[in-house]
């Protein structure tokens, strides 16, 4: 009897995360490399080297591959992607053939969902959704105990809902989109904002330096009391809360999940957000309630997910026939 | 062998539907009474009123009931509706008791997607939307081949997701919720004001009546050429194809079926919707095609449902556990 080892891999904007996980979703080793930004050719080899680094060490069954994109309905293409070169790549059969094992992909907030719904904060509930906040805005369902994938495979498309049609211009071509008001682009860019507000009301706008802080270092002010820092989260939160309210209403969830790399902001982030979503649902709450909760996995979710959804996919293509 | 016959009843604002369904979702016999406005005893009257009259002609299992309001996870009680006085009433088991027979609640647009998925037009699909436009706007929602009802029975509600900020107050206390932009209320409301608008600059407001034309009035002005009902037709298609847009960037249904009282205008509806849609979704539809369809069943829809879910409900409970 072998361990039932399986391998995550999650492509961020700046590195790929890679993960050998166990059955039981705990992560046994990971490693990074940076995110090569040039071509496909480099991405891809870029997963290939870092899973042959795991390889080494352990002894895997499959491996899942989590894209910040639209993968198709069969988990073997990614269809688009904002931030990576990919259009319509079938990347799954590329890698399987060089790694020579299953690789299935998923797109990365869905495989964060997958991830919550077994080993983390989703674990009491058939009826959730994770809204992963990092540089972008990703949202994926879990309904009726599984995972909601709609009927291309691009279901939880969360970040270009209109959240102030007189909001700034996203790059999709609409205003006011929660990715422009409530991710962590938006956090560090209305952080830059209030600060050079004040040092221009202060006179001391020669201290503007125009580059935009780290969330963390955002997250690390607004916890010693930075009153701009507090304000950018509850700003930031506003928003999510008012594009968290549509989705509410549309499928009930029990919980709403706030993942990614700016909810590891905790409190900060989750207080404003349930407030606002309180407002927006107003006296619906009196017969629903719907928890806003942080996730545990944060960073790893995706990863873990994709990796757990590479061991189990043939009981998942049973459950979700394309 | 008994025929398996079943009763379906639909509460609407003006009348109550009462059909004799059978397994196959055709209607055998329907009878309407008016809808009592006063209290929820004279509606439950009534209910048991066009019920006893179908059962003195036909020998049925079981009875739904489709309800204009949120019905709760069990499908015993109406929580709310804003239309009909009930406040957390349990209706299943006070029917039941005077009719003895078993009774089952949903929500009335979930009751009609239900019956677009066993019997109409969304028989090819396991993902897809239904949008009722009546004299409000309801949703339901099939997603991997089940009914998705969420946490506590009340997914679907799009009538009071915002389209236009700056639009008409709603009762609710949002401004322009697509069911203030794009209801059969919505229509009359925009026709009128077309109407007055082209008297007054023709100097002849000495014509203005101040009455609503019925939903149906104006779509026969429209298929007669007359542009103002075709504009009021324009309006509410581009309003309800932007707040289906967001509906289809969350759940990737292959269809959004359009049903309700409305959509009897059948093409003067769907392609302004559709048009609206596509660009609202812009590039999407590249990697995506989500297709609206009009309803084959239309009003007779949510008795229709009802009566189907009643009479599996054994069944519907073991698929969709509270």
């Amino acid at each position: 009897v072998t361990a039932a080892y399986s391998i995550g891999l999650d492509i961020g904007a700046t590195k790929i995360l890679g993960c050998v996980v166990d059955s039981a979703g705990r992560i046994i080793r990971q490693e990074t490399v940076p995110t090569p930004l040039t071509d496909t050719a480099s991405i891809e080899d870029a997963l290939v080297e870092v899973t042959r680094s795991l390889l080494a060490h352990h002894v895997v069954e499959a491996v899942g591959v989590a894209v910040a994109g639209w993968v198709d309905k069969t988990r073997r293409s990614v269809l688009f992607s904002a931030h990576l070169p990919w259009r319509s790549e079938p990347l799954a059969d590329r890698l399987s053939a060089r790694l020579d094992l299953p690789v299935v992909l998923e797109n990365d907030a869905n495989a964060a969902t997958w991830a919550e719904f077994q080993f983390g904060a989703g674990k009491p509930f058939r009826d959730f959704v994770v809204v992963t906040v990092g540089s972008g805005i990703g949202a994926g369902i879990i309904a009726g105990g599984q995972l909601l994938r709609g009927a291309h495979g691009l279901a939880g498309e969360l970040g270009h809902a209109v959240v102030d049609p007189e909001g700034p211009e996203c790059p999709c071509g609409r205003r006011g989109c929660l990715d422009s008001l409530a991710s962590g682009r938006a956090l560090q860019r209305r952080f830059q904002m209030l600060r050079a507000a004040a040092l221009v009301a202060d006179g001391e706008s020669s201290l503007l330096d125009g580059n935009h802080m780290p969330g963390a270092a955002i997250a690390a002010a607004a916890r010693s009391g930075d009153p701009l820092a507090l304000q950018a989260f509850a700003d930031v939160g506003r928003a999510l809360g008012r594009g968290i309210a549509d989705l509410v209403m549309y499928l009930d969830p029990a919980a709403v999940i706030l993942g990614g790399g700016v909810a590891a902001a905790g409190e900060l982030l989750r207080v404003p957000t349930d407030a606002s979503l309180r407002q927006c649902l107003g006296t619906r709450n009196r017969s629903a309630r719907t928890h806003i909760l942080i996730s545990p996995l944060s960073a790893v979710a995706g990863a873990i997910g994709a990796a757990h959804l590479a061991s189990t996919h043939h009981q998942a293509s049973d459950l979700h026939p394309a």
